[in-house]
């Protein structure tokens, strides 16, 4: 497949990832939904079926959706990012500007769907809490730890998935990211994916919302770095492990 | 197979779809069953088993169950709406008038089901609500625009399916189902379906119960013309990428 | 094979899924337990997944774990109750006595397992509500409507499996009955099984539980009779659909 | 594979496990976390979707990552440990001494994750229970009652996999495990894994944690011997039953 598509498969899975994401803390987050006071379950269930979803509508493009498996792949010396898909630098670009993109676009939805409940909120934290991810406690150093071994363990079990026979596809991904969600979403609530924090921050960012506070860009860093140092770490382990020849 | 079998089918599948999910509704929202006040995530997985259950019995037809993925395949251009039943304006009819007069019938049995229930619940509002969605906040355009969201995202990744490899069946459109309603139902309770709306409104309508109030008719079009125009954006989206030659 | 094969199969999978299934409700409802309080959505993921180990380990003898369904298969006109067990008076006997038999030894197992629990609860309505169903409104006839409905539904969409390929093999059945649970268990905690309730009841009446109350049998013929209608109901209707024809 | 392979496998595999598992107790019992609170079938989901993960990184080994389900394969009788590694007490050991060190890196990489939450946490038995199980009723006869059944029916099932096709993979040992835990986790925590206990237990012995207490050794052989005795007592019984005849 040409990049161009490469680009529109990994925008629209990032797109669909980010709306269902953002969208279910919205739903547990902001004041006037049904959901509000859902639970960390409903928010970890809505995020592991984001990665459903959006699985499905990438699965050309290997459905990378997140800059840390791509990198990841990258340091696991793969030849290929997809079926079809040359490993080369302009390649690795493509994937992560499809992928920033897509979030935005999601993240820009997700604000679409729920305009009359953000315009009702009227706490700050609230309403960034959507868009980012945010610590409980402040400790960048720490809090990086976190992200780092959260997307370790995406990473590292997404690459194991090839040795082990089964036929769920899609649900395989999608259940790992809620059970990483449920175990080590708890002190920053689990980024483990540079652009799913990094493009709705911009969107936040941007868009006009009327009791909008700080789109805290001092902690915009620890959940992009994070998640590379996890995936890249993750994918040099594999590549070191006697594991794959299954 | 004819189109009485595909009037059957749809009809059977869809009273099973909204007999259950009329009925999650009941269970938490009147107040004397076991499930009262059990949480937005249990009525999300209520929706999405009653999917899971529906697509088993409506698989001959195809199992649309549902009239925006019907007027979905119409958009996207299909030569035929289930394996062996051609496109046509009178087999679209029969798929609708299926899935109305069914969604009828399985809100008539949830009512059966909870026929205790609903003689002592006091609040005409949760009487409505297991019948019908209704926004959180009143305003008919971005409740519209949430239900073209929603019911987009549904469409689309369905069409998506058909592009990845595997095994799961029905289950794979029940956890859409189920991840929609997490993210997506927030603003408006998620009909994504106007036959999940419009039939049991109807019948709400009619049925002589107790403390019912209004069937809130001002509202119903929204149910109706949302899922409408999301399923038929995402059958000429996904017609329009470069995406299902796989 | 044999039915002597046939009654330890439908005993061992019975006595799992009745372990399983009271146990959740035993650390849900029981008072000094980790589970006390855990809402519906946990008791229904017990009972689902009760469900999921019973159809595993009785899968030699078709795995039927339930009257209504043994019923539903007869009234059905099948030829054979599972691959290689021929239709015959006898044979349903078998099944029968293995699951009324296999229920109460799992009913007792689950009473060792939650042993100091029952010895600490103080409420005669806890303890037998970990053993038997019960309705939230008594009104027998009402209640065994509830009950026919739910279990029409579960023989119902299991006839349909048949026609719709899939390779989740016993997790469907376990997702039904999870949503089943959800969406029609809150009149009555859904029996939609007559060994389910009966075995457990009556090793409620035999055990010697410090604060336990009175068995209800006069509720118990409900929880009988509304499965064996139902299961018998859904296999005349589906014999009758031109629908397994696929 | 060699015994060193076997090694890593089983190590890693025990890790991933206990990391995801020790990681959801941690983020619903420390104060400072997005998901303290979230009740009993959220730490079920985390424990479930650890076992999924577990399984996947182990899987060359057999994914065992349980001496109870090693222990179990010998009672049973069985030539391999997994496809190509000979049943010998070398072989035991080597998978023993891989599941009790991942257990412990498991538990320490989730005292890295929670580091800041830990530091906070002013209550010695949230911190404990992060690490080891503990009773509801300190009754250690009964107590080891409950670990034996549970563990009884982990392998027994698991046991009973292989008779009843389906294409799911680990999902089935997760779902069963979050099954358990659902129903047989209310009286002891349901450690049914010696290594799942004692790693973890050692570690917190081991680490300089703020205001943690004792490590309650007095009652940490209920869960090496109850899975232990559970486990074999699972392969006797199958063993003697004539149900893997298929």
């Amino acid at each position: 497949m040409t990049l161009g598509e490469v680009f529109l498969s990994e925008l629209a899975g990032t797109a669909i990832l980010i709306l269902l994401g953002c969208g279910v803390v919205a739903n547990v987050a902001l004041t006037k939904t049904k959901g509000n006071g859902g639970g960390f379950l409903l928010v970890n269930f809505g995020w592991g079926l984001a990665v459903f979803a959006g699985v499905f509508v990438a699965v050309q493009s290997g459905a990378h959706i997140n800059p840390a498996v791509t990198l990841g792949f990258v340091a696991n010396g793969a030849d290929e990012l997809a079926p079809g898909v040359e490993m080369s630098f302009t390649a690795v670009l493509v994937y992560l500007a499809g992928q920033l993109l897509g979030a935005m676009i999601g993240a820009f939805v997700t604000w679409l769907a729920y305009k009359k409940q953000f315009d009702d909120e009227p706490d700050a934290a609230n309403i960034l809490g959507v868009f980012s991810t945010g610590p409980t406690i402040r400790a960048y150093g720490w809090n990086l730890v976190t992200e780092v071994i959260g997307t370790f363990v995406l990473v590292f079990v997404i690459l194991s998935f090839s040795g082990t026979p089964n036929e769920i596809g899609p649900l395989a991904v999608a259940l790992l990211v809620l059970g990483i969600g449920a175990s080590l979403g708890g002190p920053t609530g689990y980024a483990i994916n540079p652009a799913r924090d990094l493009g709705p921050r911009i969107v936040h960012a941007l868009l006009p919302i009327r009791h909008k506070g700080s789109s805290d860009w001092s902690y915009s860093w620890v959940p992009i770095l994070g998640p590379i140092i996890g995936g890249v770490l993750a994918g040099l382990v594999f590549n070191g492990l006697p594991m794959p020849v299954l």
